[in-house]
């Protein structure tokens, strides 16, 4: 039997791009090496969002006095906690396993090797398709820090599942896995450090905002190191020892665990891909057309090895882009809108143009910028906390970038990702009836 | 001197009106008898969501066990709810004087009273204008039932501002404003029982989403009367006793307060009003023109006195029409997507058409229900929490109304506001990228 699409990788790229051929009519098979889901779904996105719920929730019953409300001693439960997080994560993995069988796709577990762009093979036996979607995802990035293969770090993966909190933590690399982590492991009382080789941390997202986060995270106690490159790594007797630099010269901080989230690198090698004659980019990603087609015809990437966002929403949209195509749908992909979100408390998140991506692309712009407390709502429900709003307005009106730092950020930026995509300018964005009170009233008070 | 605009009424029409004529640098005069911000920030929607979320917070406080946080006894200071609820609202009323300060309107602290369409007396002083807008609200309903005038019952006001809890409440009226203070008295742990006349709760709301609110909240213990007339109210010995009728006949309960919230109905008499020979609607609202003007030229009516939705985001959005015709800006009013939230735990929402009225106008439809379970970033949220999405779809693709039943309804349903207004198919509305993982990428699963 010959598929009309065979997939590898079952992440979010990967089950996205299954159930819409599947659900389209087509015949499937999609091959996973573990777990259905991916990284997003077993190590990432879900499981992280489950322990900082919790984590917000104890944060809730610390500071329910603000709100009237009396709690005289609360704590937590670790173990029932990651518990909890692995229950979450098994019962919408079950869910996406649903949703491709009732599509009618045939999943092999095994780890799959593109023999040529028709051909799969997999725990020995041979798969035939038509066209190919190759959705091999990203790994954690291990930087080559002398004295790393020395000690015994962790990474994303351990501190989801580490059921005993160490004292301190040192956390290296203070973008957006790291602050989620760093968010996390604060709330529950570990003394954290981060540590940045950049100016600021959550580079990518607005400077001006992640700057903020970082003051009020330093106000809860994150000790933070900017603008510092880590040197070394030595074993100490009670942790691990970082050996730093930066502009105030060589330092050290011991902590009895590292958690190192440098950063993750598309999987650009194995699976058979060097059997394909693909067009590579600079960073030997895979080099894909607007519609997610590499150079070679029938074979789509889609997901963290196109190296454009390694997020997960970019993945399932690529997916569905790479599936019409297939379909002789018309559809584009379309990086314009593409959202940010950061998961900390509060969160911040951000979609389109940057300050520092105008700047330097030489775009001339009007920054409005708005204390969150102009929404009511945000008043009502944020008692001594600060929050701000930035739009980033074209010359001709055009809103090119929005900014958010306080909660929801993470579901009312989608209201800005759809003004974004359209092109809305600021007049049209305004003229919609946003429901009062809410905190998504903020882009209409900035408007 | 003249004034460009008057203004009678300083709530949400009112200074929406107010700061937008004077920010284009009209000379505009506001008249308020009461408090700026009017009913909606002084005893409506800001208070009500500000005590909400103490009681969100106390009921974070005793569920969090499910979550894995421990907390072995809380409780709440109600003085201290109520304090807090007034400061905001304060802090709130601050922010309307000084954008209205900034814009340079001149704020009338008295009764205004219309002598012809461009003279305004208050406080024995008479003021000329070019344009009028009247933004005079609405008032509670009282419904003439026997023996209401001699009882001792609650309206909205009282409630905001009790400070002792009662061990019961009636609340006669299931509509938006009963459930929410349903939802907060039952948080708090008042034994509460809600009697309304029609077959369901939330009138207006989608149907379906309010029975399941309606079954959730009996699981926590309020008990409904639906279907049900009430006859008469009595005084008795520990409180009240309501006597009503339905389906099974006649029958009484006795609570130690009594809350009505049976409506709210403009204002359409006074303020010499009469004075204008202004075209009446029906129900004896003030006619108006899709650019908010009445029957008399330069005379506008925006917010609830023209009965078309008493909502303050609909009165926000008339007063932009208004001052721009005023302006000569081209816009108008459009009905087409006001959403409809009810700030319950949890909360529900809705925009665009209901079953209910599509059926009513013989319109097709398709109907898509999910449940919110099919967000990743939902069930990491909400453990045993049940929730719902429907989406009505015409027949050639069009959404045409959106329903939530979940947190944070209140917050996503203005993805929903756009897609409606804008007239987005389905295949349009899902190309955007909504951020992974949150709550509103519901939509995007359902479409």
């Amino acid at each position: 039997m010959k598929y009309d699409v065979a997939i590898i990788g079952g992440g979010p790229a990967g089950y996205t791009a299954a159930e819409l051929a599947g659900k389209e009519g087509l015949n499937v098979v999609l091959f996973e090496k573990q777990n259905l889901g991916g990284v997003c779904l077993n190590e990432g996105c879900i499981p992280t969002k489950t322990l900082l719920y919790s984590a917000k929730v104890y944060d809730y019953a610390r500071h329910a006095s603000k709100y009237g409300v009396t709690v005289p001693e609360s704590s937590f439960d670790l173990s029932k906690i990651i518990a909890r997080k692995s229950k979450v994560v098994r019962k919408l993995v079950l869910g996406v396993k649903s949703k491709l069988t009732t599509n009618n796709v045939t999943i092999i577990t095994g780890e799959a090797k593109v023999i040529n762009k028709s051909t799969v093979q997999c725990n020995d036996e041979t798969y035939e398709c038509s066209n190919l979607i190759l959705c091999t995802g990203s790994e954690t990035f291990i930087p080559p820090i002398p004295g790393v293969d020395q000690i015994n770090f962790w990474t994303h993966r351990d501190a989801l599942d580490n059921k005993e909190l160490p004292a301190s933590l040192a956390i290296v690399g203070g973008g957006v896995i790291g602050m989620e982590f760093a968010s996390f492991f604060n709330s529950l009382g570990v003394e954290v450090t981060v540590i940045e080789m950049l100016d600021e941390i959550l580079g990518g997202m607005d400077k001006e905002l992640s700057a903020l986060l970082r003051a009020d995270y330093a106000k809860k106690g994150i000790k933070f190191l900017i603008s510092t490159k880590v040197l070394a790594f030595e074993n100490a007797g009670n942790g691990t020892t970082v050996i730093f630099e930066n502009q105030e010269g060589k330092g050290s901080i011991t902590a009895e665990k590292i958690l190192m989230s440098v950063g993750r690198r598309p999987v650009t090698e194995g699976f058979g891909l060097d059997n394909l004659p693909l067009e590579r980019t600079e960073r030997r990603c895979i080099k894909v057309d607007e519609y997610m087609q590499s150079s070679v015809e029938s074979v789509y990437v889609c997901g963290d090895l196109t190296g454009f966002s390694l997020l997960a929403h970019t993945a399932v949209r690529e997916a569905e882009v790479a599936v019409h195509h297939i379909l002789g749908k018309q559809d584009k992909m379309s990086y314009r809108a593409i959202p940010g979100v950061v998961y900390t408390n509060p969160e911040i998140a951000g979609v389109g143009q940057t300050e520092e991506s105008l700047q330097s692309a030489g775009i001339a712009y009007k920054s409005i910028k708005l204390p969150m407390a102009f929404s009511g709502r945000f008043v009502a429900e944020n008692e001594g906390v600060n929050g701000m709003c930035k739009m980033l307005i074209g010359e001709d009106g055009t809103v090119l970038g929005v900014h958010v730092y306080g909660n929801p950020a993470s579901e009312i930026i989608t209201l800005a990702v759809m003004a974004v995509e359209l092109g809305l300018k600021t007049e049209e964005w305004k003229r919609f009836v946003f429901p009062h009170p809410t905190v998504g009233e903020i882009f209409k008070e900035a408007l």
